[in-house]
């Protein structure tokens, strides 16, 4: 089981912490939008006497609220293709379960989120991944490369739209040579659309959205980032796929129910005004705006612009990303500022790759942004390890 | 993966509710008793912002007050050694995920709590059981037993203590003798004390509470039936051992954090005054006084007494439990109620077991419970599967 590449580094956060100096966390996607006082308020006033375990599918009144949601986002299920789960994450876990017996593989994108990996241990499934670059924004890699992967223990390929680390939000085009691929292999498309809410150039097409693949999509959900309540863990798996609905639910009934203070969240969310999301989504824009921009201003940095979620990651004139996090916290301050990012080696399968790249979340408010923009651009001229910017590929070699 | 055999009697159970039959379920462990109101107004009274992510092993607030619940149960551990989980059940996969590979096997006493059989497929390894009987309540199988299964692949031996589905409470000896075996062969001890609190008969020994074995003794343990809370899921993973306590926290990283409002719920139980435990324990034990009582004065039927835990099996003079239950909801009904059981074949990993066996859990105040035992002695008496008592052996040979 492999140690998490960003947790090797909350040390030396806390050390940073203790000597004083302001830690700006652009590591982690919790962001700092308010949890809508409204689902909390719903918890508050439940009339609840005995907290009995749900039904191991979640609440039906929840999956019912859900279905209503799902329906304003295009995708068109009924409450029983929808099992609810303890964050995305028991989402991810069921769907590796279900579909993967040990020694199988699945194709992802890389760089992708790094816990894919704690799951696929856990299932005893392999991650084979293929790479995506930086130079075209980390856009779905060629269909060729897929085919040259898939061997007889292909049993899915996973994509996270829009994309966690990169930002990267997959086209109608790309969404449909996914479905092509799946079709003529047989496999499962594994779709985490945590994101789905922040998409900022282009259209959102969900895996939900493609046509005649019904039996071969498993979507993986959660609120987490939708309304900012990553604490509650929620999520949900959805699929018109009968036989992995009921695989799938046996695992649900053998951990009993998901937690059922967040149901009452959950269902309060979907009565939400439509006009909800507006707020967060532009505040997420500005943000990606003015932390976009400011680090292609810095010499020798190149970020592609990210179409969604609230990540970006950048190429930086560094030697090496884990050695470089690591200093930003133990050896670099700005005005007793310093920021802590996430090293892009964690979240590559290839290994050497993501060394001279980053992730960063851009989930605090302008002012903290442009003051962790500041720490950034003065630590790429102090850092001892800065190099002329060099592409992935001339570092691998080296 | 196997179906839940519980699970399976549902759509007949609702189809006698369609038909106006109230259906009394002695089949679940959800308890009637009121989860505590100061801890659900812990959670509405609690100042949320952001309800963000918590630290992956739970927050440190509430692992800081489990240490004061652990002391006073004897149990002496610092918060570093206590991974908050989503309900026991997650408590028991990391237990498997960190201590087992795949192909590994565990030890089980049989009957056993179902769901174990869900976690085992998760994490690919397998149960091996060893029967325990009714004769003797169901007291732990002699050690003999246990050396005979032992192989190289054998890692860990499994017990729930006080036991679902027995009831059985083990003894300070049993336990010394697990001990012996564990630390003979090397063996994980994995403890399952979800009961801890409900002991009537002799005392309750904690696997924590063995010397000389802290590094063997994995404790699985949840909030859920302490206070009466089994929807809030809300559980814990408590080892001494180092290595396996970082293995695990890799696992609890991946899927970020347990639930946020149920950690609310579960520091404000620390807090409850000391005497909280007395009135649920008293009414548990009228229940099962009442219950066992009124099982052996039912022509040909066996309950031994079960010491802990609000469960019991029983020993009925029916031909095949299955069919008996099912029986009970599609065919049966006294003065338009029924029972809805569990049938004991269940909770064996043999083939054959439990065929005339039923467990019941006692959770249900003494008017719902007598009416239960009104329907089951009637049914008893109407049911054309009717056989003379025979013993499982015999059952078995048939």
């Amino acid at each position: 089981m492999p140690a998490s590449p960003i947790r090797k580094l909350v040390p030396y956060a806390e050390a940073a912490k203790k000597k004083g100096i302001k830690v700006y966390h652009l590591n982690i996607g919790q962001p700092d939008i308010e949890t809508p006082p409204a689902i909390l308020d719903a918890v508050r006033k439940a009339d609840i006497k005995v907290l009995e375990y749900s039904h191991s599918a979640g609440n039906e009144s929840y999956r019912r609220k859900l279905v209503q949601y799902y329906e304003r986002v295009g995708i068109h299920v009924d409450h029983e293709q929808i099992i609810i789960t303890t964050g995305g994450s028991e989402a991810i876990m069921f769907g590796f379960f279900t579909c993967l017996n040990p020694g199988d593989e699945v194709i992802i994108p890389e760089p992708f989120y790094a816990n894919y990996n704690g799951f696929a241990v856990a299932a005893s499934v392999n991650i084979i991944p293929i790479t995506s670059y930086i130079e075209n924004g980390f856009a779905l890699p060629p269909i060729e490369d897929f085919e040259k992967m898939i061997t007889p223990k292909t049993k899915a390929i996973l994509v996270c739209n829009p994309n966690n680390p990169t930002g990267y939000l997959y086209s109608r085009d790309e969404m449909e040579k996914l479905k092509q691929i799946c079709l003529k292999h047989d496999l499962y498309l594994f779709s985490d659309e945590a994101y789905r809410e922040f998409c900022y150039d282009g259209e959102y097409v969900s895996a939900m959205h493609l046509e005649g693949m019904e039996d071969n999509v498993v979507l993986m959900d959660t609120i987490s980032k939708r309304y900012s309540a990553c604490g509650a863990r929620l999520g949900a798996l959805v699929t018109k796929n009968k036989e992995v609905y009921a695989a799938a639910m046996k695992f649900a009934q053998a951990r009993l129910s998901p937690p059922g203070l967040a149901q009452i969240m959950g269902e309060a969310a979907v009565d939400l005004p439509e006009h909800y999301f507006d707020t967060p989504k532009a505040e997420y824009l500005s943000r990606r705006n003015l932390m976009v921009e400011r680090l292609n201003a810095m010499p020798g940095v190149f970020c592609p612009s990210p179409g969604g979620a609230f990540y970006a990651i950048a190429r930086l004139p560094i030697d090496d990303s884990d050695k470089f996090c690591q200093w930003l916290l133990e050896n670099f301050s700005y005005k007793n500022q310093t920021v802590m990012l996430a090293p892009a080696t964690g979240f590559y399968g290839t290994e050497g790759l993501g060394k001279n790249e980053v992730r960063l979340a851009y989930v605090l408010n302008l002012a903290s942004l442009t003051a962790a923009m500041d720490c950034l651009e003065n630590a790429l001229k102090d850092y001892p390890g800065r190099v002329k910017n060099i592409s992935q590929q001339e570092l691998m070699e080296k």
